[in-house]
């Protein structure tokens, strides 16, 4: 962890190199991940057997590939009471919100008389790529899946890989509530692949989405443009604005809660008070070994951490704009104030109420956010990501002898003449 | 050109190879944006002099790195009357249309007393690409740099190659209509690297968009996620959906309008009519030869247009999605019955008096619109692409004892244990 304060000569200088740093893995990935795509595409389910025997340890033919539905029905029937409650709530609050986010169309004729409009329709077939293992959690299929099934899309197709043949109950349970239509034992760069060029037995689709290792992302990334994809993601982040009235505990919690994720993740937090700079970094040090996730937390916080002590908090939030992080909390007495002045974040958590982790299960906005400074121009995931619209236009003799010269002249000056004739024959 | 009817026996297969010939150039360009690409970023503006000097055939240092606000203004003001009114005309129709695209905030608060909603903000910079030489399109400036100007975009500039130093004044003129900020001469993969990485003279960008070869295309897609960009663009194309009560030679116009664009684009023709079809042929084998453009339109045409009897031009609506077309006219009685059946198109024109040329320049949607079937998933550039969301939550400690407990369960389920304390200390 490293403490910076704005009063510090060299703070520009420090606060420039945290900015830069980059925390995304430089893995030599994507030529293996040309080599794997490639395999899928031209062999397409002997490809995907190998490569999940090579790399998932199981034999599809023996193991099945595809997770059956009525599997995932007992997975949801098996659930703990207050699970099973806990996940359906969840899911009705991202429904709800996400509901919200259909685009309207627009049909209207103006002065000239010339009709024009946009429709909005749902992609067709969406494809959720879930990790397995460690890191299978049945909150990314709700908010993979769930702005999907409201977007409209009639086919949604989950890939898990499932090592040595294993999956996580709750991650099928998910997949139950969210309406996923069917479930494969495929992942990696392979089941990207897959879901992009289609095979014998996996029918291809239009989107993908959802979160994967850095394979996983460079595949998505190699792959867009022969489909849509939500992102590119790296490592999570959290900034907290927080003044000295707050718990300190709490405030450390919220850190940690990035940290826990990830030794790449990053947590961040401004403090217009030294002291309780050092009762959160105390905190911080009390709760960390306490927790199971202890080893990946304390390897993030010690390296990617950061406590930041400003004069105010207002000087906080221009140096937040410049992080651009996916999540912020700002944890003080008037949180709209400084938030009104916030302008480039994934999400925003409002008041001493409002943890981080609640937006990651339960409040209902999307948990799959921008990273990597990438809220200077990129959202969060939502229901326009399954969605597309196409634009119209309808004239009539009258409304194109308006506006149709103008094309013709502009044509010509382009040396597009059939672009004008084929204007001026209607004129 | 081919033709097909839904009737021969071997029809399927023969439009399934159709749908699915790429007509995208496979040049192996992606080594070489690689090398130009991390060049520029390690270099800056030494690396980018030199690839101008290669090139573009000019000396950056000698011709001036930047064009002036004046010469634009000369430019514009050098305009024919009837030149003006037209750009002025488009760009007025443009911005109309973009404005009615802004999108809402939304602020409410739940049956729970959650606080939720999200907020959009311009990016603040965006860089447009304009090719230089022979498709220097003063209609490309405006469709690129009016969406961002409506979006509020502070810091709008553009790059466009200018071999041996050369610009076409009509590409300044838009620039200064569109209200451009900067104007460089450079281009190429050099240009789109300098956009993203900035060097000692440019400004990095957050979003990068505009028309280009496919060393352009290939940059764009590298840096993708670095910045936004607004799609991996290909080759253009049009369907025609048309009655036997059009003109052939309006149709065969609407044709030859695509294919004068490059040897790549496609043009195709549904009727239902096999006189009329055989009309049109005759109609494009007569203007072709009178064209400017002959050349290139006659490859186009030759090589990948396409004209296909249907029974009824109801059956044409599921082939026309399978194409999922950059353009589709319906020129016929009822147009808007088979447009309700249109799933797939970028843009659609509906009628006999709208020519796809209208939408190119003067009607007000945006001509940068998905191409290669990608409109099953990607919408036409548009103000959306040069803003961002931030959703936000705010609770206080009713509605956090209303919900949280879900997320404690979910998260100590997930092995999150400091995301299950953040919120379970709140409680």
């Amino acid at each position: 962890m490293i403490r910076l304060s704005t009063s510090d000569p060299a703070f520009d200088r420090d606060f420039t190199a945290l900015v830069n740093a980059r925390r995304e893995v430089d893995a030599d990935v994507a030529r293996d991940v040309r080599t794997i795509v490639a395999s899928v595409r031209d062999e397409g389910d002997a490809a995907l057997a190998a490569f999940t025997q090579k790399f998932d340890g199981h034999d599809l033919h023996a193991t099945g590939w595809r997770i059956e539905n009525s599997e995932w029905i007992a997975a949801y029937e098996a659930l703990a009471p207050d699970l099973r409650a806990a996940l359906d709530l969840a899911a009705a609050r991202i429904a709800a919100y996400h509901e919200k986010q259909k685009p309207a169309d627009s049909d209207t004729t103006d002065s000239a008389g010339v009709r024009l409009g946009a429709r909005w329709n749902a992609i067709e077939a969406a494809g959720i790529y879930i990790p397995g293992g460690r890191a299978a959690y049945p909150s990314s299929v709700l908010m993979n899946a769930i702005p999907a099934r409201v977007a409209g899309v009639e086919r949604l197709v989950m890939v898990t890989p499932t090592p040595k043949g294993e999956i996580n109950p709750l991650v099928l349970a998910a997949a139950h509530i969210a309406g996923v239509d069917e479930v494969w034992r495929v992942g990696g760069a392979q089941a990207v692949a897959a879901l992009a060029y289609g095979t014998q037995r996996i029918g291809a689709v239009d989107v993908i989405t959802g979160p994967g290792n850095a394979w996983v992302a460079e595949a998505k990334r190699q792959l867009y443009g022969l489909v849509g994809i939500d992102m590119v993601a790296g490592p999570s982040e959290i900034v907290v604005v927080a003044d000295g009235k707050n718990d300190p505990a709490w405030i450390a919690a919220d850190l940690l809660s990035q940290s826990e994720h990830d030794p790449t993740s990053q947590s961040i937090l401004f403090t217009d008070d030294a002291a309780f700079a050092d009762a959160v970094a105390e905190a911080v040090d009390l709760q960390i070994g306490l927790l199971s996730t202890a080893k990946t937390a304390r390897e993030s916080w010690d390296t990617n951490g950061a406590i930041i002590v400003t004069a105010t908090l207002e000087e906080a939030i221009p140096l937040v704009d410049r992080l651009a992080p996916e999540h912020l909390e700002l944890a003080c007495d008037d949180p709209q104030t400084l938030f009104d002045r916030v302008r480039h974040a994934g999400s925003v958590f409002l008041g001493r109420h409002t943890p981080e982790a609640i937006g990651d299960y339960v409040a209902g906005p999307n948990h799959v956010l921008p990273t990597g400074r990438r809220a200077r121009f990129a959202s969060g995931l939502s229901v326009l990501d399954f969605m597309k619209r196409t634009s119209f236009l309808q004239l009539d003799p009258a409304s194109l002898a308006a506006i149709g010269p103008a094309a013709v002249a502009l044509a010509e000056t382009e040396g597009l003449p059939a672009h004008a004739k084929s204007v001026a024959l209607r004129l």
